[in-house]
């Protein structure tokens, strides 16, 4: 698509020009034409004759309306016409609308006849552009008219946004079934309105001074679209460019930083109960192999290891220093850290932007910059990198190595991945504190997990994503080789609350970051527990082959509390095919139910378990299997576990390896049976029926997103 | 409001007498008239005279449209013409609506001109009426146009409704302010609209007959508002009134059930494995203390009790009979435990309506029926009473004695109740087997737990209301006193499928179900998990005395999930007074955060801890106090435990109990942390900031739908 660049610059300048920022409604139509925006033919005549010449030019049918600054209520006074179908219709119309407006005010100034394309039967959507404070440009897309404005049934995406994935945010919508024809109405014309999209994206991105636009109503029918409205706002402010190093400068610091094979402690501490203490105490405590430097200004020794001066004493490189100083003596550190090159400073203290110490803040940042080191914090507890069994923090040593990573940008959230972990049998690669992220942030962590062999699963804690542009850029591309698990904190608006348009508005709005993780293959975790449930069972699960998953239960209510859970959780319940569902049959008595859940019924032995376990396993067509257990006497917790251990050890043993997860009812057994089973990698809860069925829809999003399905 | 009852009987007769369930437009609206259901005025004219008459008397503006069983799209063919505005105009409008007709289609059957009464600038809404199989007469309302019908923003409530009901329903929908005036329109006349459904709801009370009914747009202003299309279908089968003994002669006979002082055991077994074995040990072994009698037709003895051939020999009377045999056997016991004056059977064998044998259920509930005797079951567990060490199950003895009374429709979800239960120290007063739920329902156990003094919270697992009407008004009397919550599985629509209005094809629908259940002050539980954890936390909160919510974390992060958690869950947190603010302030460091959430920083010792939740436990405008700890060493998971539960203790004898809740992260010790405040009644729950917010959300909505707040 070709556009006409130059003849929007001249408005947009022109514009400037005047002192303003907001486009009249001539501008507006200009910018539109020019961008390829369909608008309706429209003009204003003075007489009747000019009247019928443009309603014979626009063609048939045409709206008619006064244009008077003194009639503010056209319908109500008689003031709009519509279905004016033919030359004497219009001429009849002009006087009877004239005859209308000088009933209803004698006085009012009419400055004449709004003749208007009259658009056939359709429906009414919005389609407009805003600027993200963490996203930049972003194109919407919701359905149109007052309702949908009160349900905000809205969309986003990233602009520029490809034909592609504009078409995609036509189903995006809640009401999206709307656009394929209701109550016979035909389907509307989905290519048109992708284009539409596509080209307001084009625009902004051309024009990034356009801050706001709002196309409201556009008309969407079987013949195609036409945006009634077109509001353009514009900020001729300059924009401040991001800090971005390069792919190679971000992974080769991020490696040494988090693989380091030397490491300083500023403000080492032999004195129990410091900072500089325990961080010397978890490094040598958790293992670290690496070389290890305590600096202090006067100590000789500290924990059996000499110690230095400054970092510019030690003979050997370092890779990373861990600051346990006060804040106000970070920053001329930092340049002694550059002078040493050291790739990375973790900055354990507080005391900067978080109570308010922005400058404090801005000035290490500056000296880093000029250093050419990379800061991790302000503001954290540092971080863990278990297979280089590194603990480079104030907090417990922990060291049960795994394949998830994780970040948080909350100290609280980082010890509850911690406890969980530990407690939930997790193991991670790593668990990273970000703080204030004056510098290392979501996007620089990616760039790293994604080459770590020892990283298969990364869930992230963020309370708001600095440069999000940069985080979806990478995310999306990361995404599709290991699934990025996010914790958005913070549900409130913290968007431009004065924007002057509908979608200016929902700039930062929760509803933007939805749509721009769903965009990137990012899995949205709804809590905090979520977070940590899907970030273990992700790394758990294999990844699906297909969308087919078969519910397996010993209790029928259980089956149909799994069942709900899969609605809620876009699995499709695999529609039985009959050689299967005979075959399952074989093995459950007469009043099980057959079909999709498979109700083994509650009394059966083991065997029964054993033998319907093996026909879903073993059959090409299932693929992921949920399994309702009950606790009975006749096959108690720990047989089933056995059982279903080794059915499914078994299976691995032959190449299938399949989704397996369990929902185990029952007494204070069932809690060592989910147990024995997670220690084989299959996913047990006790007591919910939910949770097994949420994080197997995890995984399914992801693979769906990834393109693997 | 007198409505003309005669004028609809006529109606329905002529429509039954002539073999017909669908009412044609005129009787409709002979209907609506008689029940004070506004419709536009119009009517039929077959000469221009004849229409500038008509018009005249409707008053102007009239939408005039052809009558023509040849032009279907008349607005297509210029057939329809809005904003008719005076008498000329009208003259001309039918003279132009003819010549366009006969340019479409000349051969065209022209039967007449429509004119109607065009109402002013409005919204669309529908109202409607359906039967659903659970609940009955529900009346319906939601927003209009086609949008509403894609995203069913639809709300219901049980016919007849009162004024007030009908007033809510407005504000129950998701558009609701809409409703209100949006983009300067005017709020619209909510006591026609709540007229409108008032009268809609006593017409299908007056008239069952009426099985659907859609009133398809409404038309709403702040004028008034007309049912621009009506729509009444008729069932004219005799409806089979439901079995619904009196409230006294179920509470008697629940009483003698629930709290037996003789039991006898139908097919009592003194041989290991046999459920009748079970059920004997089980009540042995938990220790009932009432009589006991086994009941076997070749057994003396079994387990050291005198067995009895039949119940009519055992000499003293008998409460309750609990069924271990087969099921072709059940029926003529039951007619025994008749003859023995027995209250309830408890039947725990399968064979019945579950495994297709609907005729042998049927035939045991009459037999019941005709001997007076109440049955539990079949197809069930059994159940538990724990206050008289009741366990009258072939389950293990269960003797956690608590104030939570549970029932469940299937076995496994009541296997979920007793394993939970134990684990969490939940205690419960009562666990309930429903099964296939014959005759006793889940009305008559809340007539029972309703005047238990060891039943404080209700906690029910439902996959089918078998008389949702009662339900519904025994629910609205009960949870006024003591919170329901119920687990309701089932989410796919098992409503009338065949219906032929968009009501009526709602009946049956979840949302129903999610109406009902809020109208009668239900707490809808979305997950097994979420019931359970609702169960045991509901009877731990106090009631709260008003909305003020006040967050008190040591971590900045936890706090924002904290908050975020509150939105979700309706919770209010309180605007902070300044003279509060400025009392915490002093307390906390000077880079906190006050406000709400108060943020007293992670560094701080027990007793910053202590001494701002003294502050919001004491001053009386802080109702709800939610904890968010942060596991740091200056005050470890048991000292925060410890210090809590002494403020809260302290607190407790003064008389302030207000709801605490509490979110531990942190490393593994916050779980024994967790025990410990459990322990004293004070919720806290590990890795989640989530769950305890929901669950206080939960007493707040329970607190508000009874009245307390």
């Amino acid at each position: 698509m070709t556009y006409d660049q130059a003849t929007t610059r001249e408005v947009l300048d022109g514009v400037k020009a005047s002192g303003r920022t907001a486009l009249n409604a001539a501008e507006a139509k200009r910018v539109a034409g020019a961008y390829h925006i369909p608008t309706p033919r429209e003009g204003l005549a003075t007489s009747a004759e000019e009247v019928v010449r443009l309603a014979n030019d626009i063609g048939y049918p045409v709206v008619m309306k006064i244009e008077s600054p003194d009639i503010l209520h056209k319908t109500d006074a008689g003031c709009v016409l519509r279905d004016v179908i033919d030359a004497p219709a219009a001429e009849a119309a002009y006087h009877s609308i004239r005859d209308n407006a000088r009933s209803y005010d004698a006085d009012a100034t009419i400055s004449g006849m709004q003749v208007q394309q009259q658009l056939p039967a359709s429906q009414e959507v919005i389609v407009g552009a805003a600027t993200d404070p963490a996203f930049g440009k972003l194109v919407a897309f919701g359905l149109g008219g007052v309702l949908v404005e009160v349900l905000k049934d809205v969309t986003f995406r990233l602009a520029p946004t490809s034909h592609e994935q504009a078409a995609g945010m036509l189903d995006d919508i809640a009401g999206s079934a709307v656009l394929n024809g209701v109550r016979g109405a035909p389907p509307v014309d989905r290519n048109a309105l992708a284009s539409l999209i596509e080209n307001v994206s084009a625009l902004v991105t051309d024009f990034p001074e356009i801050s706001e636009m709002d196309l409201n109503p556009v008309f969407v029918s079987a013949e195609g679209v036409a945006a009634v409205d077109v509001r353009i706002l514009c900020s001729f402010e300059p924009l401040v460019p991001r800090y971005r190093p390069s792919h190679d400068d971000i992974l080769s610091a991020m490696k040494r930083i988090m693989q380091p094979d030397a490491v300083a402690v500023i403000g080492a501490s032999a004195q129990d109960g410091k900072i500089g203490n325990s961080v010397m105490r978890n490094l040598i405590d958790g293992g670290y192999a690496g070389d290890l430097y305590p600096i202090h200004p006067k100590a000789d020794v500290i924990l059996d290891r000499q110690c230095y001066k400054s970092v510019v004493d030690v003979p050997g490189s370092i890779d990373i220093a861990i600051f346990c100083i006060p804040a106000r003596f970070v920053a001329e550190v930092i340049a002694e850290c550059g002078q040493k090159k050291i790739a990375g400073a973790i900055l354990i203290p507080s005391g900067f932007a978080e109570v308010g110490e922005h400058a404090l803040q801005d000035e290490i940042v500056k000296v880093a910059r000029e250093s050419n080191v990379r800061l991790m914090g302000p503001n954290i507890y540092g971080f863990y990198y278990t297979h280089q069994n590194l603990c480079a923090t104030f907090c417990t040593p922990y060291n049960e190595k795994g394949k998830v990573a994780l970040s948080s940008q909350s100290g609280g959230v980082g010890m509850a991945i911690i406890g969980f972990s530990r407690s939930a049998k997790m193991g991670v690669s790593a668990i990273v504190g970000l703080g204030n992220k004056s510098d290392i942030d979501e996007d620089d962590l990616l760039t790293f997990f994604e080459q770590d062999p020892n990283t298969e699963v990364i869930a992230m804690h963020v309370e708001d994503l600095k440069d999000g542009r940069a985080f979806a850029e990478v995310a999306e591309r990361v995404s599709k080789k290991k699934p990025i698990v996010m914790l958005k904190a913070g549900r409130t608006s913290t968007g431009a609350k004065a924007a002057k348009s509908h979608t200016g508005a929902l700039a930062g709005d929760d509803r933007v970051y939805d749509a721009v993780l769903r965009q990137c293959g990012v899995i949205r975790a709804k809590s905090l527990n979520d977070m940590l449930e899907f970030a273990r069972g992700l790394q758990v699960l294999p990844t699906p082959k297909g969308e087919n998953v078969v519910i397996l239960t010993g209790a029928g209510g259980s089956g149909v509390l799994l069942a709900d859970a899969c609605v809620d959780n876009d699995l499709s319940l695999m529609t039985m095919p009959d050689d299967l569902d005979a075959a399952f049959k074989a093995f459950i008595p007469p009043f099980g139910a057959s079909g999709n859940p498979v109700d083994i019924t509650g009394g059966e032995p083991p065997s029964t378990y054993r033998s319907t376990i093996d026909l879903a396993l073993n059959d090409e067509r299932v693929h992921a299997l949920i399994l309702g257990y009950w606790h009975t006497i006749i096959t108690p917790p720990m047989v089933f576990a056995e059982l279903l251990g080794e059915a499914v050890i078994e299976a691995r043993a032959k190449g299938i390896d399949k989704c397996v997860v369990a929902s185990l009812v029952g007494d204070v057994e069932i809690e060592q049976a989910c147990e024995y089973l997670l220690d084989r990698k299959i996913l047990a809860y006790p007591y919910t029926a939910e949770k097994p069925v949420e994080v197997l829809g995890a995984k399914y999003r992801w693979a769906r997103a990834a393109g693997l399905l």
